[in-house]
């Protein structure tokens, strides 16, 4: 949709919108080469494309007047979080203003008694628990990186406690949204659910700031549970794993977490962590309930694993070790880095249903095999999700036509077994000509109309999601 | 959006309409009076406004045709699943055609190992439940009727169960919808999270058929829990049940109902069910889980109740106990006839966030009295969401006049808590004056263009939700 009609802005044109926007924001508004470059896509092969200019706001009036800036110029806004998205959803393939929310980074308000808090864009999860510890209270969605709520709710983020808690679309309650016309959208009340109307939450998260910027977000939150039990059970195969996470979910165990490290990810774990777990695939789990309820929980979940001859199952009995295994299974980015040393890492994820999950990890596995690839593989197998980490020598174009040519065919793969391109990740750049083959041509019909509704010049985040011709 | 705008067709244009239909669906097009009087408006006091054709499709094939057909003569296209929503929702205020989705009401699908099943519209929630018993999988939303799944797609249903398992937004995984170009959207696969674009899946639920007519939907299920233990507690106040109802919440006791009923609620249960309540504000309770788990969280439970002075407890031990319980909460429409009979029922529902509950329950009861009419209370208290079901007659002016003042107070006394006009009934025709109270106008505007991108020539279910002027 985008790029047939869309160019950078013309130079004198920018100059003006720069001039408007440092008389409004001095300082904050920064052109340096470096503060550029660190705004573009940076944590994948997806290439850099760096905005001309940054803008530190620090109010939603301050993000109004930037979004009325460029829009009346037909410049680009691309909203920033932590940039550790990993589609190139924060490049500026048409140039524009990158606007960084690290300055909206406020805890607003939290009302215990309701479960909820409201929060500015910038703020990172780990700093907001840090600020919610005295209350009891804390909010589970936990990417990999430490990154901002506002890129959280853009990506639709999600993480190791999905399968419990959910993910963002089910743990935001309404925000307030800049929109592309520059007018400040609330997107709903505070109350806990409501029949008031179009859900504008759920069509935000998710949205990967093509439809505007979030200026603040109500959020739910969770009671800290009284006790929490959790270990690894090693298991035989992927299929003895995914058939105990299956059976785990369908009995009514309420587990928390239930990821999935195949042979080679425990082998980079424990080459970087020094967690010394048997190199055969392993389930890490957790359970959150009263003292007496996660031992029920626990309980029956080795009885599940046993069953598949999974086993024996390593507890963590005590929170210091829970805490290296957990921060071990955060840590399997830098991880993979000991698989093969100076390499970089391309990381991906796809989802299918979970009755699929076997077959699909399985294939996958095979397919990097035969594709003389070095991928490891870890999951959050509740929800039928999995992360192949590529380990790639960027400087070989054959290795990386074979690296492509996975990429496509896991996409495929997951599609053929009812599953989507992304279940986390999101689309951004990198996976926006997949969007064809996952949807028929009139759901992305619907999903431009919405697009060229609510943005019809194209400003907000050009060129991602919905980078269609015509 | 639409009054402004909107006629009547043609009576030519509607009958050269109602003769290609006719000839497409033969005897499953009907324009007898007494059909489509039974597809106006029925449950409350908002006008029946009877369409100009009742069309019963059997297929999406048959969907599109009539959605086509149609939309290319202006004629409005009214869905319907069982009647029973509240604000108007099937009225035809500008003639048209209902689609009556009760014939297309198999169960497509159930995936056991996924927790998921595919349904079309006209399945009643009873009808799928009755069809899943041997899978041991249920599907957990009950509004108080029996409405169809497309119905409560619409209006985006929620009932007692929501506070353990969500609404409809939270268990719908991916729907087949007929835009009202007659293109079939698929809004989602089958894969329970995905980051692949926008969130049209949510966009339907809650769209009461504004945008599209859901010919078919993937629906999350839920393990029959091994053990539900539950009963009745009665408390010395709305207070203390609100704040027994909060501590539950925030203790995080995994509560599958807390439902309140008020004493004259009560009342009107005792003398329908005959279940000799103390009449005093109740909480109804109930626990899902193993055996020992929901013992524990009864405990717990009845542990908080009695600090707030609640009890004595009367626990439904036995299976029949507690669906006599559950049956009588159920029937508190029919009950509340008991309290005044011969009168008629004007059912609204408000939601708040939790802390502001019983604030808003005891002003509302003041209010009642105050106005001299006879209103039963009856809360989802664990989403803060509450009924007022006021038994009215019609046939006296100045009652009624009472009765819209009430209305119009109690919405604007949730909006006043951060609440909203409708926690579960939608707003249809009913409320949809109060939405500029509850949104800033660039909130409805999106809405509006939204709804105008979609559906440019305003033939899907007009004058709802947003029939704003200009």
């Amino acid at each position: 949709m985008a790029d047939a009609r869309r160019r950078k802005p013309e130079p004198a044109v920018l100059d003006g919108v720069l001039e408007r926007l440092s008389a409004i924001l001095g300082p904050r508004l920064q052109t340096g080469e470096a503060v550029r470059g660190q705004h573009a896509n940076m944590a994948t092969s997806v290439n850099r494309q760096p905005p001309d200019a940054v803008a530190f706001p620090q109010t939603t009036d301050e993000v109004v007047a930037i979004v009325r800036l460029c829009a009346a110029a037909g410049v680009p806004v691309i909203p920033y979080g932590t940039g550790t998205s990993f589609e190139g959803h924060v490049n500026a393939p048409f140039g524009g203003v990158s606007v960084d929310c690290s300055q909206m980074n406020r805890l607003l308000a939290v009302h215990a008694e309701d479960l909820d808090c409201v929060v500015e864009p910038g703020l990172t999860r780990k700093a907001l628990n840090a600020q919610l510890r005295d209350t009891g209270l804390f909010f589970p969605i936990d990417p990999g990186a430490d990154a901002s709520i506002g890129g959280m709710i853009g990506t639709r983020a999600s993480g190791t406690n999905a399968v419990r808690y959910g993910t963002m679309k089910d743990n935001v309650v309404a925000l307030t949204v800049v929109t592309p016309d520059g007018a400040v959208v609330e997107t709903a009340r505070r109350a806990l659910k409501s029949a008031a109307g179009y859900d504008l939450t759920r069509l935000f998260v998710g949205a990967e700031g093509t439809l505007g910027i979030v200026t603040a977000a109500t959020l739910r939150l969770h009671g800290i549970p009284e006790a929490i039990s959790g270990g690894v059970c090693p298991f035989p195969s992927v299929e003895a794993a995914c058939l105990a996470t299956i059976a785990t979910v369908q009995s009514g165990i309420p587990v928390a977490r239930i990821e999935l490290l195949d042979a080679l990810q425990v082998r980079a774990c424990n080459l970087y962590s020094g967690i010394g777990l048997p190199e055969t695939p392993c389930l890490f789990v957790e359970f959150h309930g009263s003292a007496a309820g996660v031992i029920e929980q626990s309980e029956r979940f080795g009885a599940i694993a046993a069953d598949l001859e999974g086993g024996p199952f390593h507890w963590a009995t005590v929170a210091e070790e829970r805490t290296r295994l957990w921060q071990a299974r955060h840590d399997v980015y830098w991880a993979g880095f000991k698989l093969r040393p100076g390499a970089k890492t391309i990381p991906t994820d796809v989802c299918v249903p979970i009755s699929r999950l076997a077959e699909c990890v399985v294939a996958t596995q095979a397919d990097i095999a035969a594709s003389d690839l070095v991928g490891p593989i870890v999951g959050h197998v509740g929800d039928g999700n999995f992360h192949v980490g590529l380990l790639v020598d960027e400087d070989d174009p054959a290795e990386m036509a074979r690296v492509h040519g996975f990429m496509e065919r896991l996409v495929h793969r997951a599609l053929a077994l009812e599953g989507t391109c992304t279940g986390e990740h999101g689309v951004g750049q990198g996976k926006a000509k997949y969007l064809r083959a996952e949807y028929p041509a009139a759901t992305l019909d619907l999903m431009a109309r919405i697009k060229r509704a609510i943005d019809p010049l194209d400003i907000m985040n050009p060129g991602k999601i919905l980078p269609l011709d015509g």
